[in-house]
């Protein structure tokens, strides 16, 4: 059997269940954004994120610097995710042979520049050769106040669907990349917006104090997958607004310019590195309203947790899905 | 300029300064097996280690089920060296595109034998595809009482050198594997001792609980690269007696056979997975006798700390040195 037959998640769910068996109660394993460490009176995060050449960047795409600040910023948007701040962070670098040390001088610059930023200490890590790609695997921990946690499985039908961020910006700037796009003007902004995303940590401390904030994770695969891992884990389903997801002004225009779905890669698309959230019934109005106040940003009402299974988006009152070949109607073949 | 310019090492020492300034004194970054964070009661510690597959191994040869706990064996050898009993594993796994999950399944079989017999839990991770080499990458989290942590840097002139286990095995076993020699009797245990090295976890949470061992690390890249480590890190010198390197049966007969130095592989040879401490003046035999109690093994005295810089072989009252081209008889041209 080939991994393409199971994908990544059908993986997960094969190899783990004898590694979720005979847990303490006070610790989670596998399964959302970090595993948990409950001590007395904190809660220890851990996370790990592997880069690939090829696979997750093009190394002469995106240059040394930027590498290094990505690769730590989307562990910290996991820790984030949780309610939590983080702490220290070790690193595993595999290096083809050919790469020159200055390159992996400007590549600490970026990784040192983000530490710094986010005060998270690099404490260790390994280096070693690569017959081929470069390989960055990052590990981070952080911490939380046990009240401040905020899980994937929490959230309950009737809770409004909220996000911190503009969507799909950053897989329109892969887009740009991938179709060797002009970079004039909105393209460059959505590249570098792919190239340099930024770990909504603030925003994720401030939420984790919320109470009525329940169910968060960060936007990594795009919200359509995203809200699936939500749905799945807390055991309900989701309708969101395809009018009301956030779409920067550079996004809506160079989808105008090429002719794309804007919406559809703002539910499509990855690595926006926003924050999703799940919030109580009746509550959000007044936390948006907060969230505005802390951050001269919108907090996003997307759409609402339903009983159910499907994850179903309206548009002029018309419920679709979305697949990889892209809008569906509900129920049609 | 080339990585292979300045070594994994100049690649170290090169990146880590802006990484080691401003650290709390409760914490050790870049430097030893582990990094350190101290909390009032305990101290915690964190160590990674990544394989990439023709660096490290040969897919075909270690087989998925040694894979998989060798995998986590590398990094229980460093909890081991800090005197700590490790807790929870991160696995980050880059996957080729032709792998079977069959293959991934006994992979996990063997990290599971080695979580369940270590008492590690596997807590989190990332999977992702490799567009080459399979990559497996762990992190190893685990504790340690204040009073029972080894660091590197604690050797003194006077002190003895023990190790806690046979050397060379490894590294006669991959000699075995690379030059394709017949796997007959001494030669397929040697190849296994490579395959299945086992973290000297029990020794070292024994060692790390007598007051009397000062520095200690686990021999991962051979005795003559790792007693520069603690040298380095404690700003000493070292004598070594050939004729005390504790060298198996096996060992010994196929380099009778095969016509090989066995003294020269235990000094230089990697991956031997056992402990390496220094000893207060005078007290080893007292421990020794203590740890052959305890484990019906021996703990061996291998040499001296001394006061210098270099670190000397010493053979029927001769002194060598050791390099790539094998030993020098020290001072000469």
């Amino acid at each position: 059997m080939k991994l393409s037959d199971i994908g990544e998640f059908g993986l997960i769910r094969r190899f783990s269940p004898p590694f979720l068996t005979g847990l303490s109660d006070r610790v989670e394993g596998i399964g959302d954004d970090c595993a948990i460490i409950e001590t007395d009176d904190t809660v220890q995060l851990v996370t790990t994120d592997m880069l690939v050449e090829e696979i997750h960047f093009l190394r002469d795409a995106i240059g040394p610097f930027d590498l290094g600040r990505k690769s730590l910023a989307v562990n910290l948007s996991d820790i984030a995710a949780m309610g939590g701040t983080p702490t220290s962070a070790y690193l595993s670098l595999g290096i083809p042979r050919e790469l020159e040390v200055e390159w992996l001088d400007r590549f600490f610059e970026g990784l040192h520049a983000l530490c710094d930023e986010a005060d998270v200490a690099l404490l260790g890590g390994d280096t070693t050769g690569s017959p081929g790609p470069l390989i960055v695997n990052l590990a981070v921990l952080g911490s939380c106040r046990p009240a401040s946690l905020k899980l994937r499985r929490d959230a309950r039908a009737g809770d409004t669907v909220c996000v911190t961020g503009e969507l799909g910006d950053s897989a329109a700037g892969l887009r740009v990349l991938l179709e060797d796009l002009p970079r004039d003007g909105e393209a460059q902004v959505l590249l570098d917006r792919h190239h340099r995303p930024r770990a909504h940590l603030a925003e994720g401390a401030w939420l984790g104090g919320r109470a009525e904030v329940r169910a968060m994770l960060d936007v990594s695969d795009g919200i359509d997958s995203d809200c699936h891992r939500i749905m799945e884990a807390s055991g309900c389903a989701m309708r969101i607004e395809l009018e009301r997801l956030p779409v920067s002004a550079e996004l809506r225009a160079l989808a105008r310019r090429e002719g794309w779905d804007a919406q559809q890669i703002a539910a499509g698309g990855g690595e926006d590195y926003c924050l999703m959230c799940t919030v109580e019934t009746g509550r959000h109005e007044e936390l948006t309203r907060a969230f505005e106040a802390a951050f001269g940003r919108p907090l996003t009402a997307i759409g609402r947790v339903v009983e159910g299974d499907d994850l179903l988006y309206e548009r002029e009152g018309r419920s679709l899905t979305l697949d990889r070949h892209g809008w569906d109607h509900f129920g049609s073949a």
